[in-house]
């Protein structure tokens, strides 16, 4: 069985700058970042259980900020602290003190120079789609539910035109704060896995909406609405106004985030856990 | 994809006994069985919602009734109906009259003699663990979480002990209703998906707590607090304040009922779904 706190359990962790790795439900939250009216936030719940065991107030900054609703199974942050704890202290010591629907997965010294957002060099996010008649009623907060048949091979074939350095306006929010439409896309792969149809797709980074707007144009491939070209054609206009809907966030994790070697952040699988196979 | 609602979508049902299978997510019941006292049940919910579309009162029997937070992925209810409505009427209605946590599968007309708790023959639980140094947030309420390594095929192999016809007074609740405290196993097998644990077992009706408390000697001798022989040993000593501690509910799932053939009652997969293969 992997064990992420096992195999450095003794490390001392503090005095400068730390990294942390951590998974979240969305659901119960109005996004990552803590807000100036109160709302219920990742961020909020994450700093509450760090400076319970910091004992010091903490401000962190993290890779991604998810929207309401979106989850993260390895999303990553970095604060400062001027503390030294056990990591076995922290982790036990944090998890003990956050909700039931966030948990530290790692933690651990950062270089001086490491920051969780301008650091990185990619991120990848899953969309998880429940593709039956009848809507979930256990995962009903862990999936987005598509209940017309979809194709993931029309879907994957599809999606093959958005890789690369591309203009993506016609996948961006209206009111996105980015200077520059663009993104490159790594990848992105379509799978079935039972009733799961997931996208998996990797970028540089992405795009307020970025993977909720391909995953629209994409489930309207899928059930046969609209032609495999037509993923292509909405990218090729560069207007938001012609694209599909944007689809809900249930089904959005992010998975992964990509920095250089030198930083040493480990790579904890690729979640969410119930998609993995049999060991 | 497996789709239970299009084959028979023009059949009429009703204006006799209906049969119908259930999923519920139990984590917000206390318990499948309506209480006097109005807390929520999951046969109040859905007798909402058969009510809702058959227009008259409607009053249901089920094959097991799960304790509180236990789950079921294919519990199965009947009723007696004076109306008539379409399949597809029944299916999509209900559904819209039942929370989100609680899903109609199936429903059909049923033979004036089954009785969905008498006429069946056996009941198959799955008990899932998630094994892993931090509790999960995900799948918060739909595993029970063990955080000392469990070896399976130990498990496995302890399990074996109690298949047959036997006295199961040592894995009974104090306050247990049956007259009598054996019960036929059929199987009981224990495998490891990746970070989960499975205890699946089948066996013509169970006693109160019955798959609980196997499931709690079970986890002693995975993490080798006991030796395989524990379990046998505990059997034979037919007293309960000598057996182990009733393992929690949020890991147990009611997955299948079976009757006699003649009642056509179908098989809609094993659950749940999140421990599920690619097809």
């Amino acid at each position: 069985m992997k064990n992420e706190s096992d195999s450095t359990a003794s490390s001392r962790i503090g005095a400068g700058r730390i990294f942390c790795i951590v998974e979240y439900d969305g659901a119960g939250y109005r996004g990552w970042q803590i807000q100036n009216n109160g709302v219920p936030s990742v961020q909020g719940a994450l700093e509450y259980g760090l400076s319970k065991v910091a004992n010091v107030p903490v401000s962190t900054t993290c890779a991604g900020r998810t929207d309401a609703a979106v989850h993260g199974t390895a999303q990553v942050v970095h604060f400062d602290c001027p503390v030294v704890r056990d990591q076995r202290a922290w982790l036990l010591g944090v998890n003990t003190n956050l909700p039931d629907d966030v948990r530290l997965l790692h933690i651990d010294n950062a270089a001086s120079d490491f920051h969780a957002r301008f650091s990185a060099t990619a991120r990848r996010y899953r969309y998880v789609i429940y593709n039956h008649s009848l809507r979930p009623s256990l995962m009903r907060n862990l999936v987005t539910w598509q209940f017309r048949p979809l194709d993931a091979d029309r879907m994957h074939a599809a999606a093959q035109s958005l890789i690369g350095e591309l203009d993506f306006s016609s996948f961006r929010a209206v009111g996105c704060q980015s200077k520059t439409p663009f993104r490159n896309v790594h990848f992105i792969n379509v799978t079935r896995y039972h009733r799961y149809v997931v996208i998996d797709i990797q970028a540089n980074a992405f795009l307020h909406h970025m993977v909720r707007n391909i995953a629209g144009v994409l489930m309207e491939i899928g059930c046969g609405k609209k032609p495999v070209s037509w993923c292509g054609e909405v990218l090729a206009l560069k207007d938001r106004t012609r694209g599909g809907v944007t689809a809900p966030p249930e089904g959005l994790y992010l998975v992964n985030v990509q920095y250089p070697e030198a930083f040493a952040i480990p790579d904890l699988g690729l979640g969410p856990e119930f998609l993995q196979q049999p060991e």
